[in-house]
């Protein structure tokens, strides 16, 4: 907020507050990730700039303090012109190449282990202890002396439900990608998002985080209205449905946002033919969601998911502190089975540098 | 084509196709693809099974003798049920994660080097031998004593130009993307693509061929037409216009394939507003389309490119060799501007296990 209090770009507002949620150990970004199957902190992070429409974008990156500085960085430099041989600068990159871009670019790297927050190194520690070379007939994530369930769930119990003072929960699913939507006073969008990925994934995994049009969307050229769209959830789902873009473009055009994004998320998520092998209650996915139409100068923030709950957060200049809304799915429903959404309405003030910073992170407990 | 006429699928028969081409020296595509900064090969490559509506995909993998086969193996994954913590079997693999998953799974993998062939290897290590350490100040892609486009260009010439017996040719672009559509005896699709990248590239750089909607696309489960995709030319531009999937998504619904495909690549690629810092000149794309009506077995075989030729190989089960076409835009039209669009009609005998394998190399001379 403070970024565009100074008058700073969407862009900038939505890698800043990103970054901020990766440096928290309370979420599953940055450091604090949750590990991978070796025991490593593997990132994907995203950001989408909806006044030039560049992307940029990293994948399974390790020893990178912000993952989505370095996305940023990415995205920036799509605006450079093509380089000889007629290639242009990397939208997407991945691995330890990724962490070599950092280091030459000037963005904070580390050893990679320093990103292991101490608790989660503790359980790494003991799982490795127990832990067996691979056989050839053995089921690909399960290993004797191992129970993965304690250690990812535990995780969670310490980390966010104390952080929200939530203290008996039901836990249903390991998933908290973080990410920030921004309207600016120029009236530019712009998202990001940035994840740890699933909890004991496999090295080398990438997901919605780091796939185009998937993790986060943000377009505001086409002079009627901006938008711009960030998702959290299962990341194999979120990218076989294109989430963000189509989101995005549905919320475009709807003249309803509410029962838009509400058909998009049940029409084009939770009953997707791209998903119908997957089990009704793995279908877990929330969407934020930043609409402005620029004539009008009046927007609304919208928020939806699948997941029992999803937490949000939003602000504008105007406000003091943000405002936090632990979003639930009505008792009754099975998780994966509906949609909830809700929104709040809010008016530009052009003049004034009126805008609006929503983060948001998604516990999906 | 042999997989087609035993009755295999259509995704076993891209994949078997793609990997072949993979194989060839003379292709950028598994061993003898160009080589990153570092001189290494890095590869992408995809899979859509259209009945499933499943994918996989690796991006900058090394040490993996067929990329595709990976891609295949990932995608063949999707239909297992959902494993332990709620997660899935991850859809997109990069970097060093990648080849650990093949080496588990029993993909054949290879030293990294292996799959440099002994001409690149031979400029390589000229290449590398005047190579500098990178200082601060020094623009990110060239170094002195160094001519990479005589590298690229002299690669281009003694593979693909000898390959094609064409002896005079002015090269505009180091693009040679590989990929296959097919449609088996039961009237599903399926498509996928592999690259090298571009020459030169940034360890770690993932293309349209590693990205979800950009490097292939499958889709034949509405029960009206089956449609199958797949696109080369400049990777991030295709990321950027979701070019596989926006094909098809029109492709599927257009009364006149061949103006619709036209419109496509005009209003979505050379055109497109996520092109529109890129010179024109640069905008350079590809695609091959299959599409066939399901109730009157008919359907038809695109090709499309803003580039100055673009290579494409096709057959059916009823024919004893593939046709070729080496497709080119007409004189004096600059490459960039527009598109050509040619087309071959084909019919379906149900009956007889009547196909069409499309197997493409892109020259992109």
């Amino acid at each position: 907020m403070l970024v565009l209090k100074k008058g700073g770009t969407a862009l900038e507002a939505v890698m800043i507050a990103t970054a901020t949620l990766e440096d928290s150990p309370l979420t599953n970004a940055g450091y604090g990730s949750t590990l991978t199957w070796d025991g490593k902190v593997e990132c994907d992070a995203s950001v989408m700039d909806g006044r030039t429409l560049q992307y940029g974008a990293v994948g399974a990156v390790s020893g990178v303090k912000n993952p989505v500085k370095l996305a940023h960085h990415l995205c920036f430099k799509q605006n450079s012109p093509t380089l000889a041989l007629g290639r242009v600068p990397p939208c997407l990159l991945v691995g330890s190449g990724a962490r070599k871009w950092a280091k030459r670019a000037g963005i904070q790297t580390a050893p990679s282990h320093s990103l292991v927050s101490e608790r989660l190194n503790i359980e790494a520690f003991s799982w490795r202890q127990s832990e067996k070379p691979f056989s050839k007939n053995r089921p690909q994530y399960t290993q004797p002396g191992l129970h993965p369930e304690l250690l990812v769930f535990s995780s969670l119990v310490q980390n966010e439900i104390s952080a929200l003072d939530l203290l008996t929960t039901e836990i249903v699913s390991p998933l908290d990608t973080v990410g920030a939507v921004s309207m600016d006073s120029e009236g530019n969008v712009a998202s990001a998002c940035s994840s740890g990925g699933i909890a004991l994934k496999h090295s080398g995994r990438v997901g919605q985080a780091g796939v185009y049009g998937c993790g986060c969307w943000a377009e505001n050229t086409d002079g009627q209205s901006a938008i711009a769209a960030c998702t959290s959830g299962c990341g194999e789902y979120l990218v076989k449905t294109c989430l963000a873009r189509e989101v995005s473009q549905d919320i475009k055009v709807a003249s309803c946002c509410i029962t838009g994004l509400h058909n998009t998320m049940t029409n084009k998520f939770v009953n997707s033919p791209f998903l119908r092998n997957v089990p009704l209650d793995n279908r877990l996915g929330g969407v934020i969601v930043l609409k402005c139409s620029q004539d009008e100068s009046t927007g609304e923030f919208l928020w939806a998911h699948s997941t029992s709950t999803m937490m949000v957060s939003y602000m504008s200049i105007a406000d003091r502190k943000p405002k936090i809304s632990l979003s639930m799915l009505p008792k009754g429903i099975a998780p994966g089975s509906q949609v909830i959404v809700e929104a709040v309405p809010f008016k530009r003030r052009l003049a004034t540098m009126d805008c609006q910073t929503i983060n948001y992170v998604d516990l999906t407990l």
